[in-house]
């Protein structure tokens, strides 16, 4: 598979320098500037543009046209980035990829603005694609926007409740992560011209591998590379976050191991010096495998839905998943 | 004309109620609760609903069946409120239609994200009623969005800059406010099967009596009735907001008047006691007759736009532009 490895990098690179070069012309000679410059500091050179290309690979799995296709992948990106400037607000964020985050660079009132607008020229370049299936492709995009919301408000939710349940953590990642890359492999098939089977097969694949993916991401913040990562270990423990590791060790603790879980909740955190003390007991409790077990679900599940594409087309999907999958960042 | 004015508001009494019946219904059992007990908050029993009775009415001018735009008509007045709640936080306003303002009654957080949220059940609701021309009406709908955050970023921009134009000012206005009932008024014609001539005709009143009804907004803070308005008299001057009135003051001022209106940029508003003052100057230089004659010709122009209507349908356009037009709050 070594050269369908190489060919894949060379799909992903050629196709994310093109997202890229649409992008950074999305908002140019736009008026007025104090609208867009900040939208468009959020939207510049950002992040891997893995959203884009989900829509642009689903195009190519269902042999559709890619060139009918790149004003939905710049649109899949926007609305993402609308996300990212409002739930950076919200959780009062100072940095995001490296970057000041907008709502510090400006104030609050602009970013919220500028993520308003985001979205509605995420709209703007969606429609532009839509042709003779126009109802489909936006209902698709706006059950993403939905559920974004959803996912968000669950989330803050959480932040304040005391008694997480698994499968409503598993529910909040899947409305708040999932959804979206759900949406992107689903528009894709739809804009490829795919057939119901195929376009529900690539939906399931992006809703799973949204699972899987935002459990790695719980993952990671305990057994990652500070390095590679940016950013320290523990991070989530640290802002007593109620990740996936942290519901399921409560899950499975019982005596003073629960009352060491459960200071966390009582005090929004534990501090620096205990993250190690943490680790260790997540190790105990054996909760980094049931991680490991739970990607490996959602990843199959993913993979399991693709089986019928062709041969060529699901390796190229196994080639990202384990990209998602086997990142340390 | 007696009898059909009664027809009228008849007419507009009775799909009020239908409106608002749809919309209490609209986000009930709906959840998460954390996210659409605060939507719910803003839209109930909120305003006039001006803006679905305009889809309506367009619907009905073209002879189309309003059974097929309730839904969009729900949708404008969600698009609506989402923008009412995001000014609101950026105003920092206390309150709205004399309720506590959302981000007040909860908090910043959540009433961006409630905004967020009533924005993609806009979404949602539109698309139930888009069959066949999808894309034209959500074209129109995104462009209604596009305008509504690139006027607001223009008034924010206003409040500090020092040399506003009165066609800038236009500009802002006809983006701000005048875009959105264009916006219905296209999207009802659309939705009727109206020719494209009727479109263009029912979308060029809907921007001229948008104009008309901001400006006449701006002329209702200095001449209307305290207790009709619900609002003390003299509002925007306090606030130092660079109104249609202040605009044409200051381009006709000259010495000791000018430096009078300079003092209002300078010190970002008046004191309570001046106001009187200020208003005698804006007498002196004739600028309330100024803003009735503008008012007059967007008024004229909107009229003018839909004189091929049948004449019971263009009686009902002008017995509402009336209501907008000669109303005290």
């Amino acid at each position: 598979m070594g050269s369908e490895v190489k060919k894949f990098e060379l799909f992903f690179e050629r196709e994310r320098k093109k997202i890229e070069k649409k992008i950074s012309r999305s908002l140019k000679n736009r008026e007025p500037i104090s609208l867009y410059e900040p939208g468009f500091y959020v939207m510049e050179e950002g992040g891997k543009r893995l959203r884009p290309l989900l829509v642009l690979m689903s195009v190519k799995a269902v042999g559709g046209k890619l060139s009918n296709a790149y004003n939905a992948a710049v649109a899949v990106e926007f609305l993402h980035n609308f996300t990212l400037v409002h739930d950076d607000i919200m959780d009062n964020a100072e940095k995001r990829r490296g970057k000041v985050t907008l709502h510090k660079k400006y104030d609050v009132n602009t970013a919220i603005l500028a993520g308003d607008s985001l979205l509605s020229v995420a709209y703007e370049f969606l429609l532009k694609d839509c042709n003779g299936n126009s109802k489909k492709i936006l209902e698709a995009f706006t059950k993403g926007l939905v559920d974004v919301c959803e996912g968000q408000s669950l989330d803050k939710e959480f932040e304040i409740r005391k008694d997480v349940l698994l499968n409503e953590y598993i529910l909040m990642i899947q409305l708040k992560t999932a959804a979206m890359i759900e949406m992107c492999c689903k528009i894709g098939a739809i804009l490829g011209n795919g057939s119901d089977k195929e376009i529900k097969a690539l939906s399931s694949f992006g809703k799973n591998i949204g699972i899987a993916f935002q459990i790695q991401d719980d993952l990671l913040d305990i057994t990652g590379n500070e390095i590679e990562l940016g950013k320290f270990i523990g991070g989530d423990l640290v802002e007593g976050k109620k990740t996936y590791l942290f519901i399921k060790a409560l899950e499975k603790a019982k005596g003073n191991a629960r009352k060491k879980l459960l200071k966390v909740i009582q005090e929004k955190g534990i501090a620096n010096h205990e993250i190690s003390d943490y680790k260790d007991l997540y190790i105990q409790l054996g909760v980094l495998n049931e991680a490991k077990k739970e990607i490996k679900k959602y990843t199959n599940r993913a993979l399991n839905a693709i089986k019928d594409l062709s041969s060529e087309n699901r390796n190229h999907f196994i080639w990202l998943a384990e990209l998602l999958i086997n990142r340390n960042k």
